[in-house]
């Protein structure tokens, strides 16, 4: 069945402080590659039959409204995925 | 700069109930045309400079150890995005 991913992250201005953990325990367990971590949130809405356009701004209205925060998060990527 | 995202979702034999709470909403909210939801996370590593094979290398290890808990979840995909 097709899913639709969504992913949420915090917008670049707000503080992510699990972001900032995992960017501190990196180096320590010898991964010293990365300047920056962020963390957010990935959702998968499973579709049963085809993913029309109108299922598709369903599925982003409903990530603008019920899968992310507006006032401190963005949804940055909304996508159909075929298993 | 570039960023390596890392894409981790609860193994499907996994119960979310998280992503069955979601579930349960959004029929509620006039969103009904999806069949199951899952929650999982993002994560954005920011790299300074160009990303090596050797630092993707990295982001996989670090990805299948710190960044995801490989009892009950799964590394779902992990790639490379410029700005």
């Amino acid at each position: 069945m097709p899913r639709i991913v969504v992913d949420v992250m915090l917008k670049p201005e707000i503080l992510d402080p699990q972001g900032k953990a995992i960017a501190g325990a990196l180096p320590r367990l010898g991964f010293s590659s990365f300047e920056a971590v962020r963390q957010g949130k990935r959702f998968e809405l499973t579709v049963e039959g085809e993913v029309t356009e109108q299922i598709l701004t369903q599925a982003r209205e409903a990530a603008a409204t019920l899968l992310s925060n507006p006032v401190i998060e963005d949804v940055v990527n909304v996508e159909v995925v075929a298993d």
